[in-house]
């Protein structure tokens, strides 16, 4: 098998050949990949936002599609030939223990998921089967992008018909929040990025508005947006404090502010915080708090029906050797959508 | 003032000229009503589903529009010359004595709101405000027929994006709970009634497919539409009591049967209550327990951004002195929507 190895924070991936160990124990389910997204969290580790890493060399990745090869003892929710999402939030069946794999005489540590590789070891409780017809190119999505937008809406927004959301941040998980607001029928869903071309994309996928956050006047924009209307829901997909404190202070008395971003360590947020005994709310999002064996399948079927599509989602495409590319290219916020890694 | 009466059970209503009273007590709002809706409970009222009637004679309807002609002491959230909904649930301020009126000597009685006559007298907390440019015919459905049934959907079924959904029996109220399903984007919307008329009009509305009751199979071509997938939710729209048992049976283990039909006096349910312990759930609606004083507003502008209109969901009108042939055009399934009647 080949993979993208985290070697030392800070540096690139190095991309070479592993030997995967030679039987599968309780749990565990062989995945041939074929295709894998790149999350933010991916790039926080390699940047080492959380400080020092005592697994390194590790393999990454935690969203990403594939053929089940072979199952171990005590499988049952999946099966070889079976298609599956791979996904970081635990599903059904057995969580097994994490595989390790031999780089030429070191031992390489992985979790329960990893998708920067053609081959992985996964836990049964990470796989989730899916209907053989769908693009697996698609379906590597729902394993965090998908899932995590449109459960943020649903479990930590709990977004109703006709409120108001501002959408700060538009990259993968956003874009997939702002698609999520669209089928609740929110109004206005008003996007927020640095960059034109995610904001463009944005629009395509359901955001009402658009605002560019490098406008001085980015605050007054939103502002006139609302007019007379209070903001219901704030979501930050930046992890920036003063973005957070910013929509603290933006939504109304009953308002709730959703916390998607990860703060870097040591960065502490500065509120009043008296209008929390009155109605204001805080909430953090885990992953949308999203189920992935109930809300993969239920997804896919909205989909299949015609509800929506990825369609303009997926952006960039490259090969696993060019791994660092695509990362710079996420860096750079060039990229507008997801990017994708053909194993 | 002009109004319809109900003066005997199971009788036509006497429409008559009566006197208002000479002034306005804590809380009370008189206005000048422009429309009003008709809903099953006034032909329940009029039937006298619930036995004895201690009121009569009395006026009657729950969900209406005007102008707000004088207001009595206290009274904060309205003042002269504002467009108004009428509505049954309470929204803010004053919750004051009901009126009485005079008929010829006689008194008559009346509750918080009614709405089957020219003015009225209204408790503070059954009126709520509304922008002036709204179209009156559209506000005063807004009293009932749109609130319990996007409520239903939103407080009552809690429906998620992609849910299966059946909705049994499409008349007023049921025709917006369609609408609010599509707003939420549930899929399958499978809409049953007795009527192709009413069928026709809940494909408009959003409705995904429509089965008719009338046919000896229908229960197959609702498991046909959903093949493999699991129902979610069931709304009983009747009140019919062997219709509520199958919705029960027909639920997933996880599924949730959602009464909105009122069953007739001394007619029960007959169901195996264990899957109650394992995850189904039986819900009765109040109105969608919905908050006429934030969600009007919220659904009025909902409908001025474009997400969702009326057309087509008021499919009769009728005078004041014709009312009695309005409620016969209901009684006969003749009307696939809302019966207006125009003030």
């Amino acid at each position: 098998m080949k993979a993208a190895i985290l070697v030392n924070q800070k540096k690139k991936l190095i991309v070479d050949e592993l030997d995967l160990p030679t039987s599968l124990k309780v749990g565990q389910v062989l995945v041939k990949l074929e295709y894998s997204g790149i999350c933010g969290t991916q790039i926080g580790e390699i940047d080492g936002v959380k400080g020092e890493d005592k697994f390194l060399p590790h393999l990454l990745g935690h969203e990403g599609s594939g053929i089940v090869e072979k199952v171990g003892p005590g499988v049952k929710t999946v099966r070889e030939g079976d298609s599956v999402v791979l996904h970081w939030r635990q599903g059904n069946g057995i969580q097994s223990e994490p595989p390790k794999y031999n780089w030429n005489g070191k031992t390489v540590n992985a979790g329960w998921v990893t998708t920067f590789n053609t081959k992985a070891i996964i836990s049964e409780n990470r796989c989730t089967k899916i209907p053989a017809n769908i693009s697996k190119e698609d379906a590597a999505l729902f394993g965090c992008a998908v899932t995590t937008g449109f459960g943020v809406i649903e479990n930590n927004a709990k977004l109703k018909m006709g409120e108001s959301i501002v959408v700060f941040g538009a990259g993968g998980i956003g874009l997939n929040i702002i698609q999520a607001a669209r089928l609740t029928s929110a109004w206005p869903i008003i996007a927020v990025d640095l960059f034109d071309n995610r904001l463009d994309l944005a629009k395509k996928l359901g955001a009402t508005h658009s605002v560019n956050s490098s406008n001085k006047s980015y605050l007054d924009e939103i502002e006139n947006i609302l007019k007379d209307r209070e903001l219901d829901v704030f979501i930050d997909n930046t992890g920036n404090t003063s973005i957070i404190e910013m929509g603290y202070n933006l939504i109304s008395d009953q308002g709730r502010l959703i916390l998607v971003g990860v703060p870097k360590t040591g960065e502490n947020i500065n509120i009043f915080s008296l209008p929390l005994h009155f109605g204001k709310k805080i909430t953090g999002s885990f992953g949308g708090e999203c189920n992935p064996a109930k809300d993969i399948p239920r997804f896919i079927k909205m989909m299949q029906n015609g509800l929506w599509d990825l369609k303009g989602l997926i952006t960039e495409s490259y090969d696993l050797e060019n791994i660092n590319e695509a990362i710079f290219s996420m860096r750079t916020g060039k990229t507008s959508g997801r990017v994708i890694i053909k194993l």
